[in-house]
């Protein structure tokens, strides 16, 4: 194995906490009284597909997530009643970088750093390279290079996002392995020939998470978390 | 000031040096005599510009360095008499990856780790996403991304290299700083409205080099070295 990919939201970073960490805020700074800030990220984040879908399916050209986020978050601040056009644009755009300001799961920074030593690591999500870049800076996660969605122009799980990775890479498939929390994007990069990891992150959608609890197929790493993932790869070398 | 982005051959890495070790030891095991390494590395150099602009120019679509510097390798190798085909492909892979081994002028790694602190660092150069990661990983540059000819398909000094980097990572062009050993570059970065800086490099081309010796305008800064830029752009906070 030369390198490892990470899906990033859910996988590296606790999306919901952050998201509705920073909404609250916004609600409060601007007296919007009665919106649950989880429900709020919740609502937000169900928007993310769809939107990528007009990209990949072609009915618009790739647009990168920063972009794709506000239009959400207009449309999801409509859903609750809240006019976009009375609020101050550059508060708008500071809670659309809230996906900027995410934080790692506990043991992200630690694996990833053992991990580092005898291997690429690099982001491969759907985020674009600014959002990736800053929220590596704040969290102090070190990634060798940011790679993903607006590297390769093409958004998860469409396979030119994993096949494009790999080239630009300049390795064969099966020397990346790509690392998620979620099955469906394992099934798309072993499609492309990757290597797969699977940590499970059970509580990304909250308490009551039903999906990815486990692994849907026989990955070639199962771990608990990127500890347990850097411990497993330095064994097997 | 929000980020600094470097180009790298001759900037950050000494190319003629490293190129001419790996180009020795080529001859060497292939009991090439008579063919000065130093020679080699600046006419296979030589080749670089012109393999640019056919790109740049539109002669043809954007082609990663890699792919370029195999192409001409083969071209300078047939100057000095040598039959490329006639030798083992895995050897001339590697020859040609010498690229990916180049070492960092001493102050590189100090100077870099000190303006990471408070500044996004990233690549801007013409050479290829494997290409940076690898020398980045083998030499312990701390890049917090890489950037460069790859992510914005545009080669330097073309403005697009420019602007769209600067789009990427969401800042007003005053905000990113191109550091470079060549006047050129930083006249076409300022051309885009990107601060400046000048750090001279007086042996890139060897003992003799008669080049960019100077700043040739009032660049923002103009440095001895990485520690140099980096003390003052602490001190200018």
């Amino acid at each position: 194995m030369k390198a490892f990919c990470f899906d990033v939201f859910g996988t590296v970073v606790d999306w919901r906490t952050g998201v509705a960490r920073e909404a609250s805020e916004f609600f409060s700074r601007h007296q919007l009284a009665g919106i649950d800030p989880y429900d709020f990220a919740d609502a937000w984040r169900n928007l993310y597909q769809p939107a990528m879908e007009a990209c990949r399916s072609g009915k618009r050209p790739f647009t990168r997530l920063d972009i794709l986020h506000r239009e959400n978050l207009e449309i999801v601040l409509r859903k609750y009643d809240v006019n976009p056009d009375k609020l101050d644009d550059d508060a708008l755009a500071q809670l659309n970088s809230a996906w900027h300001r995410l934080d790692p799961w506990p043991d992200v920074v630690t694996g990833l750093t053992q991990l580092k030593r005898n291997h690429i690591i690099a982001p491969a999500s759907n985020g674009n390279i600014a959002l990736m870049v800053n929220m590596a800076k704040r969290a102090g996660i070190p990634w060798d290079a940011i790679l993903g969605a607006e590297v390769t122009q093409a958004y998860k799980p469409s396979p030119p996002a994993y096949t494009r990775m790999v080239e630009i890479l300049g390795f064969e498939p099966q020397e990346v392995c790509m690392v998620a929390a979620h099955n469906n994007d394992l099934h798309a990069a072993r499609q492309c020939g990757l290597a797969t990891a699977f940590v499970a992150r059970k509580s990304e959608h909250g308490v009551h998470q039903t999906t990815d609890l486990e692994p849907s197929e026989d990955w070639d790493f199962v771990v608990r978390d990127f500890n347990e993932l850097a411990d497993r790869v330095l064994s097997s070398n």
